[in-house]
C-alpha cells in the first residue's frame, strides 16, 4: 500500500470489522492494529487470532495517536461512538472512515460530528459480508474481489480508495443518496424476497424442509441472517426500499396472471428477460440483444 | 449396490443425464453404460469422457435388452420417447425411471404407455442441478446429499431406491400430487422468485450491476437457468405453484406495509420467523421457539 497506515483502529470486531483486522494483517496494511469492543472477550478474541496487536474496550486507548479508524459496529451505535471519538487526541493526518450499509443516516448522524471536531470522515461500504455474524465468521481475504463503494463527504479520497484497494476491493464512489438507493435494489430487497419466499415456501410444510436442493438454500440462504440488524437496517433505508418492492410485487402479480391465463409468450419473455440481466452480473460485457 | 445393473440406458445426456452416467461410472453400478441424445456428438461427448460404453442416436439400439432406464430429457420429449421405448425388448426384469421435475404430468402421460406395454416404471426427481445446462456442467458427484423424491405407480420400489441411495441421496416417496405441491413450494417458486427480483432490481440500472454482492448472486443465480425450459416447467405446474405464489404476494405486500408504517416490531417478527424457518433448511432440529 502506497500510503501505509501507522496506528489502525477498528471498532468493533464482528463479520466485517474482525475481517478487517485480518485482512489489513495478511496485506500487512498497519505498523499496529488495535481493536475495540464492548465485551473484553471479544476484544481479546481477535489479539489471540493474532489480528490484532492491543484489544481494548476504553474507546480512548483504541483511537489514541490512531491515523486510520474504521467504525464496524452496528450504525445506530455509530452517533455515540463518533462523539466518544471527536473527544480524542487522533493522529494529525487521521481518516475516519465507516463500513454500514444506509449512507444517507451516517451521513446525517455520524460525518457532521467528525467534521465539527474537525476530523477527516469518509463512508465506506465493502459489498462482503454474510449471513453470519460476529467474530467467528470473520475471514481474512473477506474483502477479495468486492465491490467497495465510497461516499465522500470530504478530502483524503486517494488514502481510503488505496486502503480498499489493498484488501482486493473494486471501487465505486457514489452520493450516500444514490449509495443507499442502489444498496436497497441489491442488498436490502433481496433480503426481504429471501425471508418472505422462506415463509411462502416453508411455513406449515414441516414435512418438506428435508428436501430442499441447492437452488432453494442459495436463493434464500439471506433470510438466515440476524434479525434485529436486519430489521434496523430495513427501516433505516426504508425510503429507498419502498419503490423497488412495490416493483417487486407487481412483477410476481404480472407472473400469476401468466400463469392463471397460460400466457406461455409472455412467461417465457419474463424468464429471457431475467436470465440476461442476471447474465450481466457474472459478466457485465454479457448481451442481453445478440 | 446390492441390485447390481447389466446394462443402464440414459435418454438424454444434459446437466442431469450426463451427471448420472458419471456418477454410475464412479460408483460402477452397471457393467454397461449407454446412452442415447438427438445429437451424434452430444452423445459421443459423454463416450470421450469415459462415462459411457456407448452412445448412438437410435432409441432401439441405446434400450435394447436394458435393466435400468432413466429418461433425462425435457418432459415434454418423454411421452414420444416412451413410445418408441414400448416397442423395444427390454430385459424381462427392467425398471425404467425418469428426472422430470413435474411429476403429475410424468403419472397422466408417461406412466400409462409403460404399464400398457406390461413394463415396470416409477417416476424420480433427483433434487440436484444448476443453473447451468448442458453435459458441460456435468459432474460425476453432483448427486452426493441430495434429496431424491420417488412416485411410485408400481413395484420393483426397493431396485430404484437402492440405485439412488448409491449414488448419495437422501429418498422421500410421495405420489405425484404431493410430489408437485412441494416442488412448486422449493423448486418453481424460488425460481419465478428470482427472476422478478433481478428484473426488479436491476432493470434500467445498468450502472449497479457491477456492485453486486455474494447475496445478491446467491439469492437470483436461479434467474440464470434456461428460460425456454422453465417456462415448460412452470406452466405444467401452474395449478400447485398458483398458491404460494399468491401467499408470496400477500407477504411482501404486507413487509411493505411494515416499512411505510414503521412497524419495528411486525418487521422483526416477520425477519425472526423467516431465519428460524430458513435454519431449519439446514438443520432440521433447529428449534424455532427455543
Amino acid at each position: 500500500m502506497a500510503t501505509a497506515i501507522n496506528k489502525l483502529a477498528i471498532f468493533g470486531p464482528g463479520l466485517v470489522g474482525g475481517s478487517l483486522a485480518g485482512a489489513a494483517r495478511r496485506h500487512r496494511l498497519a505498523a499496529e492494529i488495535r481493536v475495540w469492543a464492548r465485551r473484553p472477550d471479544a476484544a481479546q478474541a481477535v489479539v489471540a487470532r493474532g489480528w490484532a496487536d492491543a484489544g481494548t474496550t476504553d474507546v480512548a486507548a483504541a483511537a489514541e495517536g490512531a491515523d486510520f479508524l474504521i467504525l464496524a459496529t452496528p450504525v445506530g451505535v455509530m452517533p455515540e461512538l463518533a462523539r466518544r471519538l471527536a473527544g480524542v487526541r487522533l493522529a494529525t493526518d487521521a481518516v475516519v472512515t465507516d463500513v454500514g450499509s444506509v449512507k444517507t443516516f451516517v451521513a446525517r448522524n455520524v460525518a457532521p460530528i467528525f467534521e465539527a471536531a474537525g476530523i477527516t470522515f469518509i463512508g465506506s461500504h465493502p459489498m462482503a459480508g454474510s449471513e453470519a455474524a460476529g467474530f467467528e465468521a470473520a475471514r481474512d481475504d473477506l474483502f477479495d474481489g468486492a465491490a467497495c463503494i465510497l461516499t465522500p463527504h470530504a478530502a483524503s479520497l486517494p488514502r481510503l480508495r488505496e486502503f480498499w484497494e489493498s484488501l482486493g476491493c473494486r471501487i465505486a464512489v457514489m452520493t450516500p443518496n444514490e449509495h443507499d438507493a442502489a444498496i436497497a435494489r441489491i442488498s436490502h430487497l433481496p433480503h426481504l424476497t429471501a425471508s418472505a419466499l422462506t415463509l411462502a415456501a416453508l411455513t406449515d410444510q414441516a414435512d418438506i424442509v428435508s428436501l430442499v436442493g441447492r437452488g432453494f438454500r442459495d436463493t434464500t440462504r439471506i433470510a438466515s441472517g440476524d434479525a434485529s440488524l436486519w430489521t434496523e437496517i430495513l427501516l433505516e433505508n426504508h425510503d429507498a426500499i419502498e419503490p423497488p418492492l412495490e416493483d417487486l410485487t407487481r412483477r410476481l402479480a404480472a407472473l400469476l396472471d401468466f400463469l392463471k391465463n397460460r400466457n406461455e409468450m409472455a412467461l417465457r419473455k419474463f424468464l429471457t428477460e431475467a436470465k440476461c440481466l442476471r447474465d450481466q452480473a457474472n459478466d457485465p460485457r454479457a448481451n442481453c440483444h445478440g
